[in-house]
């Protein structure tokens, strides 16, 4: 476990992969980097997913990992748009279970605490539980924030809700583990570096692209991948603001670019969409059932 | 302007047609339930989606008014859960343009503002203006609670974010107004009953349905209105967490389940998706370009 606010031996630091995520040390996204690229990284904090693609592309972090989507709120536009905006690529995928984690301070017991603090939509996703104990909840910036603030206040009635991994990187104490009310909690991330990787095994590729709104449209887009017995992964339509008669479609599918099948359907592709876009192709991961 | 918190006739409030949102008075959602009902409506503020899907199916609110997407944020993936456990139609939709103001106590001039509060998300949404400004910021519950918390501490140097509706409900004053970074900022509210209604003028008829994954099912799905020239306006599909092989796909399309091709199309959609449920079918609204 690398526990980012400790001092690391300069060459050992040198050779380690630095990675770039949104939020404080602690963050789910951490916990992602972590789980993805193993526990030998430097990972570095970003106050905003915008700083986190500018790391990257500069070359200060040679890769970064940000959420995509989670199973319960959707898909994160923002990270589409930073995706579009930037000439980074899709290196790997990453699914983490969202287990939420009551944290106080060490050695408290969970009937001290009287009010628990996080980001909003932790505290939404732990409603049941915290309406079970009776608790007062107050909103904090982000979840392993929270518990950043529970340790620097000291108050032994206080607890956060964040991660495993926020109570090993504070050092402090988990009063009781998986806490949220829907367990069907996942995120997914992406790994982005600057130069496209070839994908080992089982290859998914994520794109982007326009269409103009006829009837038939989408059929026509996805004859490319059907009629190549191409499987999509993900699909999702997004209507763009300020161009009435043009969408925005994500699709994921199985394979490489580099594969023939894949290439020529792509190209295929090309033919009527006003603008496609390859955001990369990676090793295929799946969601832990 | 109907505000929520004056005493309203009695003989009138019968006769008015009563709608719940989530949120605090002066919420974005009130905002969007007035422009959707006009402004002879009893809007009543819910603590939750959960509880504003519970009183129009106890038939305690005649309507209730949710938002179903956002044009950066995505799909509100809990409020399509909420369609699918309850037996409520969609009965309207409407596009609402999220115009972020900074809000103060009456009097108070936008250079005496040292601190602002607001939800995490439309703090985020004004980062760049409060960077600019040098304000520091402080999450609160949600945005128009913000004006609330306001008001009710009577610092002259703290403001809100919120929407105008919510000035006007507290009584406060707006410094500023469009002060959100990116203006194209929209959401989509869909209107429930208890009750389906025939759509008038153009329809849209939103589903939500399942399909094995198996490569081209997606593609056979979309053929049951290619071939019947129905044009889509929405399609998403989403992983289901612990039914690996099962995808649900939300799709909206142009037309009511009254007109034989769209009645046609989901017969044909009916032979292969092991799950089909429709929403609803109502009037098209179309987002201000």
């Amino acid at each position: 476990m690398n526990i980012v606010n400790q001092p690391t031996h300069a060459n050992h630091s040198l050779q380690m992969l630095s990675v770039a995520f949104q939020g404080e040390p602690g963050a789910y996204s951490e916990a992602a980097a972590l789980a993805h690229f193993g526990p030998d990284i430097r990972t570095r904090p970003c106050e905003s997913f915008d700083l986190v693609f500018s790391l990257v592309e500069s070359g200060e972090c040679e890769r970064g990992l940000v959420p995509i989507e989670n199973s319960l709120a959707g898909s994160i536009h923002r990270n589409y748009d930073l995706l579009m905006r930037h000439t980074l690529h899709i290196t790997g995928e990453e699914f983490l279970r969202v287990r939420h984690c009551l944290i106080g301070m060490p050695g408290v017991k969970i009937n001290q605490i009287k009010k628990v603090i996080s980001h909003p939509q932790a505290l939404a996703q732990c409603e049941g539980f915290l309406k079970r104990r009776g608790f007062a909840s107050q909103t904090a910036y982000d979840t392993a924030g929270s518990v950043k603030l529970v340790k620097e206040g000291g108050d032994p009635s206080i607890a956060g809700i964040a991660s495993r991994h926020a109570a090993q990187v504070y050092g402090m104490q988990i009063l009781e583990e998986g806490i949220e009310d829907d367990t069907a909690n996942f995120t997914r991330f992406l790994a982005i570096s600057r130069q496209p990787q070839q994908p080992e095994g089982e290859a998914k590729t994520s794109i982007v692209f326009t269409l103009s709104n006829q009837p038939g449209a989408l059929f026509k887009a996805l004859s490319v991948f059907a009629l190549r017995d191409l499987d999509l992964t993900k699909i999702e339509s997004r209507p763009q603001i300020g161009r009435p008669w043009e969408y925005l479609f994500y699709i994921d599918f199985l394979g490489a670019i580099s594969d023939l099948p894949c290439n020529n359907a792509l190209k295929n592709l090309e033919e009527f969409a006003p603008m496609l876009r390859v955001l990369g192709s990676y090793a295929r991961s799946k969601p832990i059932e």
